[in-house]
């Protein structure tokens, strides 16, 4: 449903962009288990704006808050509500655009689904909703690796504008630290400038361009992810296509394997190292019928450039009169990528700890589910 | 859940592979909508393997049958179970393949994860299960088509292998009576001898080749989806993403979209013949916001190449055995995209007749929800 | 959702009373689980009309059909679909009662939610519809006993119209072969022939009778249910009253403990033989604050009296003009509890394989659910 | 699942009794209601404590905050999310209990099934997680008020203790003011008296009193609920047996019907002044067949006596060692059906707002579900 995603592990978010706050109850927890809340606080950051001339000046400090599920740094199983407080809202900066429709934005679907919209910004709509995917995904996060300590879940920018990393670029031993040594959060650095560059020129410009983000899970044991309806990488893309401006998503190959044929694209079974059973490529991105194969997960996502830009556009009034319209504030993304770094992740982990619990539930050796008496 | 989709509309299915049947529950309908048992049928046979030298020649005559929710050529408003009998299936067939992992099959993720498998076949991993999503699909566009006489759901072929069809191909018009004017559902006629001439020489060669379906929606109306997690396209691309073998999805612009200025992408509102509000460009691909605006949705998909091939190929037994593998039928089909149409076609009209009905309990104007007393 | 219950083991059912086919698919289901279709069918046939002179004549013989998800005689894990085929029903003897509304049965609030109902009979609301529950139940038993090899579930009459059991009868040892040693399901054998005297009576006359069952599970291991909204006894009531003529459910002490006080109602914790933690009375009928707490979970049902007659009534036709109703066949039964033993039992049994797949998947020790890779 | 309730209204509560906060989150709203937060403050201090001396003395103003989802007075259509903070929570109270299992709690099965509990209290257990369903409730009850002008939902105590109300007393015509005239919300004023003479003694000793509460709604149309695991009265079952000592529910002629006759429990169908088609009687309590008739929906729950009592008890510490429990503060109610009056209206109206939305989902009579253009 609209603001609740999963089935074991389930999150539910609220808040709009102008509202007093946004938040998130995450449940189905299983009790027990450390939270830092330190690093929730940091994928918050990452993902805040305000960080480089690269993103938005709102001023933001989006200091995570915690009203239940927790007591001595361990989850009770009961529900947990994280939530961020809204300080920079400014309502008033919307008046201008309060009676248009910002092209490409969702102010007329909106307006026209619920006959209403919010005065304040762009309510549900705005990007300011992904503090509680944040939010609740570096929570995910840690439960997950919990269980899996090996775990790994790294995000980076993969191509900004027609600028793309190199095709040898080695891209599964990379930290998020790697990944954060660049605002950009692009860590191909023989292309850094040249990205870097075309962004400041489309900054300069009031205009805004498209990215893609490539993810890779490492970790993940064989058996994630169910047939038919619920298959791992179908998860996956529905998460990820429910972020603000993604367009398009791809799982291991992906698009590349239009043209690609059976006998170069089958990913071979072999023994690795230790005895594990492994493939020898991993065209199919680490999942197979839909369950994980225990190879890395590596998925693709495409973000458009972003809709609001400070150069002025043509676009009709409520009352379908043609107007112009520039934005006052100025208070905008030139690429909305960077700082969708840790909300790629963070669906990731919301996704993954959601089939981790459907998992163990439907095949776990534990009969009694842990039950002592 | 894996074997349910949907939350207003609800399908739910079942079947192996070589199982006694396929079948599907559709549940949350409207009651007195007529129901042409027919047209399901056409879709079915749309789907069916031996209808050309491009697909396996399993024979399946894919007798549609229903059990319940039906009166009178009319729903009821209560389940409707719709099933097809597996007749060609021949599990023995499999017994060479019983003890092995075929490469980028689920055999050996099924088995991992569930410590069995089907001794008779794919299982729920093999495309037969696609036989409940199409009798669902083909049910539930006419329920929708009910409620918009002018709905047009259009998928196909729009690439095949390297053959992709013309950037100015006009694809807004076709029906599916031209897209089945030839058997690879490829409409561009310009290059269809290309990339019959490419499936022919990989078919001989014993190899499979990957392709792509662009789908295209006209006549849904503004309101469709909803914001955060429920995205129109965030459902369509689970939606496609479930299907065997895709692995890709892009909206509107979708990866193309990451080397777009935000001043070309936007699209403009402006008054359309008729008084109607629409956009100059459809970049969007018909949703803003994840709410349908009015525009004609589209979609693309990737299929990687099948991953059932002629050639010998190495691979691991359960025994994790080095061990090669030839299937023994060559009951597979070179490229699974042309049977794939009806099936994309299917899982849209699933996901819209959802929304549809999420959107109206949510939204609509009739207070009571048309109760009479 | 209407057809469908349960969040971890799912089940959905579909049929009318006088179309093809009852049927359920269950899904949701562990792997490996050997499974004995008999069992099943005994169920099935301990709820199957014309076992005695107290049941409806109706000659079903409810033979159980299995289309998917079991192989060798165990689960795959896959959805297991259960069907019985519809063979005497005879819409014909209906066409009476089309077009009027039978008191207390849903022919009228059918007709004005759907604008529709079946012209053959009573559609979902008739008792047929329990068949899909019946074979889902008695499946669900068998996963969950092959995890806890001592769970028990014995539902029986416990009042049938004022003849009530002694107080002092000792329940918990019942099986269901002394439940099934008379056709009233009623195992008091002191006031069995007052209970059969008053049902022939009542019969005779026309007339029908309400009745009472009660249910005790044996070997719940504490753990199941979960807070708030999903305490096992809310989940066993919603199971209960959605039986057919369900109209009342207690927990433990139930109603009686309207009159009762803290000191004599509390449940003083004490160790049992062999070290077990338990409780010296079980007033709270097995669940504290929602959650099995290792006794014998205890519940009762009121059954309402059968809605269908043989006596002539004053109603109203669908055109809201007076009519006299008599039914033509008289095939009913003058009371439904016998019958409904096994329903109760079955719902019990989804019931609690739900919350004891959800426990293990939140609560597990087994951190990897299985996988062995 | 655990703390979310309802398919098309949805509402997902957290907190602890001791924790920080209590709140709820109300999803799937029409959007454009008006919302008067009075009201709902005013069923939030109808359920707090401290409001007589047979209520706990814990002092909790209870105010109500709202972070989203509303603006200027009206619904956005986007998550409302309601919370009240925890100010009388006094951890260190519960020093003497953390040990030990107070008798018929929830510390036992809490602490067996997550193998941790709350330090502070009784967690999710507490009543006071109460005050999120209230919020919920009231909310709820204002939209549907919106759609249903003549909706009324009045609960009142109908028995405290042995004290039972007159057989023959009207409560038909009560309202919440009639209801709250004096602190046990005992309408019937004939033993009231004597209602109130008996709690005050089973308060004065130390000890706690069951006692039942009935519930009748009003004005709700033909059509809400739906067949077979939805049924109304299932979902009404399910929603009070979720209340925290609540341990039995009954509709309509509830248990009373087991000894009545079919041709004296028939609800015979005639037409009203104004031409409306109702019935003569009411057993059915306002559902046939699981969906609305149009006539009140008359339902009783039964609440067990407090499990907290000042009077020493046995019971076993978390070593099994056997100890005397007696509780220090004595903040609790000796009767716990005053306080719950609100808590079963709230959920009642969560269910309805619920079925209302989902029918006008399926059974709209508003093709494009209000959609402007």
């Amino acid at each position: 449903m609209s603001s609740t995603l999963g089935a074991s592990f389930r999150v539910t978010t609220y808040g709009e962009s102008h509202g007093g706050a946004v938040g998130v109850i995450c449940d189905g927890i299983p009790a027990c288990v450390p939270v830092d809340l330190e690093q929730i606080q940091c994928q918050l950051s990452r993902r805040r704006p305000g960080q480089s001339r690269f993103t938005t000046p709102r001023q933001e400090q989006d200091l995570l808050q915690v009203s239940s599920g927790l007591e001595d740094g361990h989850t009770l199983g009961t529900p947990v509500h994280l939530w961020v407080a809204n300080k920079d809202s400014n309502p008033k900066e919307y008046e201008s655009m309060k009676a248009l429709y910002r092209p490409s934005h969702a102010d007329f679907t909106t307006l026209h689904k619920y006959r209403t919209r919010p005065k304040s910004g762009g309510g549900r709509a705005s990007a300011r909703e992904t503090v509680a995917r944040v939010a609740a995904g570096a929570f995910a996060e840690q439960i997950l690796r919990h269980f899996i300590p090996d775990l790994s879940i790294v995000a980076f920018v993969d191509q900004l504008g027609s600028v793309a990393m190199s095709a040898d670029f080695d891209c599964h031993t990379l930290s998020r630290e790697q990944v954060d040594q660049n605002p950009l959060r692009y860590p191909d650095l023989n292309h850094y400038e040249s990205a870097a560059g075309l962004l400041s020129r489309v900054k300069d410009a009031g205009d805004s361009l498209g990215g893609a983000i490539c993810c890779i899970i490492q970790g993940i044991p064989v058996g994630l992810g169910e047939p038919v309806f619920s298959k791992l990488e179908a998860d996956l893309a529905r998460a990820m296509l429910s972020i603000p401006a993604c367009r398009g998503f791809e799982i291991g190959s992906g698009f590349s394997s239009i043209t690609m044929l059976g006998s170069q694209h089958n990913d071979l079974f072999e023994q690795k190292t230790g005895g594990r059973i492994g493939t020898r490529t991993n065209y199919s991105g680490g999942v197979q019928g839909g369950i994980s194969n225990g190879e890395p997960i590596k998925f693709r996502t495409a973000f458009k450039p972003v809709s609001t830009i400070g150069l002025p556009q043509q676009t009709l009034n409520t009352a379908a009169e043609r107007v112009e319209y520039s934005p006052q504030n100025g208070r905008h993304d030139p690429c909305v990528v960077p700082r969708a770094v840790p909300i790629v992740e963070s669906m990731a982990a919301v996704v993954l700890l959601d089939h981790f619990l459907r998992h163990r539930g439907q095949n776990s050796l534990d009969p009694m589910g842990g039950s002592q008496v």
